[in-house]
């Protein structure tokens, strides 16, 4: 927690790695049991049954896991204030038990604020593959920093 | 789950309606802890401090909340087979401790798929307001469902 980054820090082409999470069957089924409850987030039987090819998770918690990456690699070092949405989002293949979710972050470009001048915008692309390197999840999405001058 | 809605079943104009939840300071405390640990969503003095106004969920909770009344009220009762990804989701306001949030489904329009015959996507605009009827959550998805004649 020395150096925070702030908006200045930030520019095009930045890559910024996330680091790794694994996946458990248990946290898959809890997850979809308290916010997605379909039976292929919830049912071997059921995701074997589906397109999904096997109990696979959320996508609401795959996106929540590589954020959980996000925030701890990078957001929390940061003069990071949220973010006022998702540009686009893919869920590009299923995720299942035992899945380990290597993730990282691009700079896509940065934009000056009229209406906040204390803070500016960042466009990020954020990427996680599965073990076998395959990309299971892309989003994009404006995030908000801090200004050096202004925070300090 | 007597009469399950397919494809078929789905126009552009259609509502839904998806029923309401309210959200504690101990879940939205839980859920950033895990997911997403920036200082606003775990902090009450840190969310006053922020441009969030006090201590505010995690938009990924968010929009897990209103995915369960989504899958609960709407998409546990259809052939629903997943979604590939979110078109655009905007946080439009933050959502604190003791908001109650009411959820509600927009069908914008249907399509065939060459790909996969047996299914057609229909994308779809989900929004979510507070108490004050003040918008919080809007996204935009699309969604595949099974065809009637072919799931029977």
């Amino acid at each position: 927690m020395t150096d925070l980054l702030y908006f200045e820090d930030f520019q095009p082409g930045q890559v910024f790695e996330l680091g790794s999470l694994t996946v458990s069957r248990d946290e898959i089924i809890d997850f979809a049991a308290e916010f997605d409850p379909q039976p292929f987030h919830l049912d071997e039987e059921a995701g074997t049954a589906s397109i999904l090819g096997g109990l696979a998770a959320s996508g609401w918690h795959t996106g929540s896991m590589v954020m959980r990456l996000l925030a701890e690699n990078l957001l929390t070092r940061t003069s990071g204030r949220g973010s006022p949405g998702i540009t686009k989002l893919q869920w590009k293949r299923p995720v299942h038990p035992g899945d380990c979710l290597t993730a990282r972050v691009e700079i896509l470009d940065t934009r000056d604020l009229r209406s906040k001048p204390d803070l500016g915008l960042v466009n990020i692309r954020v990427t996680a593959k599965n073990q076998k390197g395959i990309e299971v999840l892309v989003w994009e999405n404006p995030n908000l920093f801090a200004r050096r001058e202004v925070a300090r």
